[in-house]
């Protein structure tokens, strides 16, 4: 119990050493790396009005791992949103999904923590829910969703406790995202180097997409950036990180979170949840076997709908306006979880293994050999 | 060809017998059988208002079989319906569906013929769309489905005719529905006696449910009526008719068509069109391997969502009114079956095959040996 | 702690008790319910050969709950079975779907608890997994399911604990099974009486289908009984129980669990997850919008098929012959939910609330009413 | 009906000329593309044993269409292939999933024609598979899919006549496969040039994996080949073609069809046939409103498994072991589309309109100046 209070203070420590640097650190575009589309003001899920989210960051002794929490509306509204969900490669577990699909409705916030602490976060937020009376039903059903993070953390320790939970819920605000090794993101790795919490978001139409992800999958030789075979340029090279083999993508997944304001019912947001697939193909995932890539997709529109007694008046944007979302998903898709490899830092974790950040300056060299860096930034 | 038009003509012949006769003839609950719920004016389909049916029934020579047309806003809209689809056992065909499944709407009517006639069906429809500019996009994609006549009609004589599908959509009309021997239903049999097309609706909570089904499915043994099992007790005695072995229902299948006026959306009526397995299961239905027991459920409301250019405002039921609903979908697809026997009338179709009609009288018998015949009617 | 270990011990009594009380309490038909099909020699899930069931049943204070652990090839084997789920109305939880669904295999236990202990037990199911070296892969997830016992339980006090997860798992045997309040099942409530855990097993070509339920659902209107209208019956006096409404349907649930030694494959096993709604149709149920019905079906054949390190050799029974298996699953599921009706007794739980047992007598009459009892036993 | 004979002569002749032509006329990669992963001798779908393709081409007139067949056992075989279907976005139609998805086996022939043709080639499918005693059951359920070739062709005319369909069945074969302007994809356009068929494949762990399109997708704008931006760099120029912009993906749409000799499961295809969309990402699209994505995989493996009276001996590739195919689906999904694209020459079709092929010399400068232009080839 001491442990875990102390881990927690570090923890809060650490958020704060993130969110300062959070505005100092470069992001993928920073490094010059070309995206399409328009981001919004944070290039982040927080774009969509209402999101906002909070870690819990576990980093002492043998533990790196956290609790990563969207809430849709944010911690004060306990207004449900439409929300649908796809598995990509269903490696993985992401609860509360079969209620999704039946109801339509996301009642609470996405939780995001290592694969062995989805049990202990799920129980916690149904106590979070209880506590602050936001339970549309007298049961609860919530969504937790996870990935592996056995390489650098006590993963079997179970290490992540209740408090952590009501930390990540409690201190979620909207605003700049914090990302690379942050909550949920912690201790995770995607092709072959450091990774973790990545964001990003686009506009258009005059509706918003944001989209965040806990990354965690792929081997490295697969890694494309902006169309760049950078994981093959990589490879060439002995470079320090994890050793560069497709073997690895067997221990990764990946979980997206796609937020939209966008009026879109739930039969649409499983359109829009299906779409990151190709963002993510981008990236060069083929999303192994042992890869977890689950999404969940929400619509903040639609206030109150869940709340109407008998009949609820919602809007629906018309199909023949929607491919423009699609464009969106799979764009902010593609620039999260390369932010999220920008961002993520070298950790040493458990057993004293290490894995590398990705190096940024190596990172710009490649694409300007394939002249894809963009060098006004 | 002239075959084709001297069958089209003794086709309008039959129907108008059929519709003559359809109000005489007694109808399950006019037999005593005790039903759950309240119906609708007509017990029928056609009491969601704007829903039409129309039929074209083939019988000459070696033919036994028709088309069935269902229009949920009437043959004179081109208005699109909300829908969904489900497959309860996938042994047959409908056509349309991954449209449906993807964009929420119906966009024409729902066809059904026997199984080898499907395909000039779908490309009729396609025809008598293009005539009727009810195009929604520049292509169409039309729902058709199918249960298999090969024991009672020349199936792989392609009978059916691009004149036959426009003859069943221009003549569909509100009011009753004939049921029995009519349209798709014309050479089908369920539970070891003739059947075919049947229909059913429930009131509830100022909604209506519509139900009609082209019943082709289920071995003798396997009947029940009113929980009653009618199925054992024919197949105790040498009952005329096909012999009354479960192995039958290999060769059967059937088509459920749920409309409602009811405000759901598209994953709300996904859930309706699962009832229907619920009211199937109580008929003793198991859904063998050779059935193709596949399920699409409209809703009449929110006319013009569909053709909104950018946003729709639609209605939608609270998910917290819905089971009642469920009820009428299981009850009314219930009483659909039972229609369907009922009003079916011994045949003699193909290489001298006959199938027997199920005895009304024998029926009573059964029912009132259980203490299930309502004698008040 | 000191209550939970009081608790515990008492709950292991009251095991003995059960299992005791399992040889003279009558199951529904000893009271001469009339069923279809041959039951195996236990009428249980544990007659498919391998399958152990284990129960945890805490009674105590305001505790009215448990864990049910079934192990498809028992406690000491690691090996995986083919698995397929489905969601008849997915209002409730199954963890590990996304994984069975995408790789085919059930890794481990199959654990049934109430609504708000499925984290904790799914951690616990973990931690036992880590110990007793069952980790087919470096990281686990889960099956762990639920049905709400807030009516007599202190569902919000969370009191299921990991040891009572080991204790479940570690206890489970062959053998008989016990029936209603156990397990899981200890402060459930179906068709507006008293319920909770039933099984039930078909013989079929040489192969068992045996069933388990955790039996929740209904409102006591709908309850139908060898087709007989129970619940209307009992719902016309004013019988004791809870009140027979259809509303409290909102409130149930029922999580179906299909054992079977056919060689069958995911996708086959997917065809007999489907049959149990045709089952639980019969009992009358809709499955209301408040209903988390969610089934698993697996199979015991084809042991080390997850072992291969290349290509696995497996058997596949023919598709012509899953039919008969078909059967025996809607009439085992039947009979399953009747068994656990008829075997749980009346119980005073949380806040002194009551729900009563059928009354055994007035049943027998119901059905006699209806020349449905079956005399001779 | 002599237009018919005459187009169908015509027919003939051009495929001869495709054939001759397909042995000189540069590929993707003779024009220097790289890709990953190793292809068989032909880059083909036929690389895997036993497929055979066929095609129509109808060019006369007002005409631009066809049919393309593909048997996974070649036309001599009725041996049923295990299989599964994924629909990306469902803007279309493959009829015969459902019984895909419920028997796990793909019955006769894949054929792939354009929207509106699509019912005449499903009957004649089942025509065909009479005369030639190929009906696993007493009934078909065909698989035919579409997508959309209005802009080039009379769509609306219905030119598409069984014995077109028969003649791509009778005429298929193994070996080199037309690519381009053959077949179903005669009319087709894809990232606004000329488009159509287009096919590849990959060798992994002894294993082949071949891929067939039929491409009619994408607005210019998100062209990427190579990871290059090569739809951007045409827009900033005024390239002759179709305008490019984005609009276009609206009337869009791709069928791919992936054959692999590794025994797969059917819910193993299921993962193979997700697959598609990392490919496909990859060349830029994301599957816009209009578009009919939608994906059929079958495995040659298991030869007899349909045919077992009881009980079938199958193998399985073990899940350890797939990830190397999903690589190899994605891959080989990406160069079959660019091949397409390279392959199609520029076409006057209805209306006078007409369709640029790409210019293959501005392509290699554009691969050029990114330095992705493998000029050993």
């Amino acid at each position: 119990m001491r442990l875990a209070k102390t881990s927690f203070v570090i923890s809060l420590l650490l958020l704060l050493v993130q969110i300062a640097s959070a505005q100092t650190k470069p992001r993928a575009r920073d490094l010059g790396v070309p995206f399409e589309g328009t981001p919004g003001p944070l290039n982040a899920i927080t774009d969509v009005k209402g999101v906002e989210v909070g870690v819990t960051t576990l980093i002492t002794g043998e533990v790196r791992t956290g609790v990563t929490a969207i809430l849709p509306r944010g911690k004060d509204s306990a207004d449900q949103v439409f929300a649908a969900w796809h598995s990509i490669n269903g490696n993985g577990e992401m609860t509360g999904t079969t209620w999704i699909e039946e109801g339509g409705f996301l009642e609470g916030p996405v939780l995001i923590t290592n694969t062995h602490s989805v049990g202990i976060v799920r129980d916690a937020a149904i106590m979070w829910a209880l506590k602050h009376n936001k339970m549309p039903q007298p049961w609860a059903l919530p969504v937790v969703a996870e990935t592996f993070d056995g390489g650098l953390n006590d993963v079997n320790g179970f290490h992540v406790k209740p408090e952590h939970v009501f930390n990540a819920l409690d201190s979620a605000s909207s605003g700049p995202v914090a990302e690379g090794n942050v909550g949920g993101g912690t201790g995770m790795s995607c092709y072959g180097f450091k990774c973790g919490n990545g964001t990003s978001s686009r506009k258009v139409d005059g509706y918003t997409v944001g989209v965040l992800v806990q990354a965690n999958h792929g081997g490295r030789n697969l890694l494309r950036i902006a169309g760049v075979p950078v994981g093959a340029e990589f490879s060439r090279q002995s470079t320090p990180g994890r050793p560069g083999n497709n073997d690895e993508e067997e221990l990764g997944s990946i979980i997206i979170v796609v937020a939209t304001d966008a009026p879109l019912l739930p039969h649409q947001l499983k359109r829009i949840a299906r779409r990151t697939t190709h963002g993510l193909g981008r990236t060069g995932a083929t999303s192994g076997n042992g890869s977890g890539d689950i999404v969940i997709a929400f619509s903040t529109a639609n206030s109150q709908a869940a709340e109407a007694e008998n009949l609820a008046q919602v809007s629906m944007l018309s199909n023949n306006r929607i491919s423009a979302l699609f464009d969106a998903t799979a764009q902010a898709t593609e620039e999260a979880i390369i932010n999220a490899l920008v961002a993520a830092e070298t950790m040493t974790g458990a057993k004293g293994r290490t894995v590398q950040a990705i190096p940024h300056d190596r990172l710009k060299e490649i694409l300007k050999k394939y002249n894809r860096l963009n060098e006004t930034k």
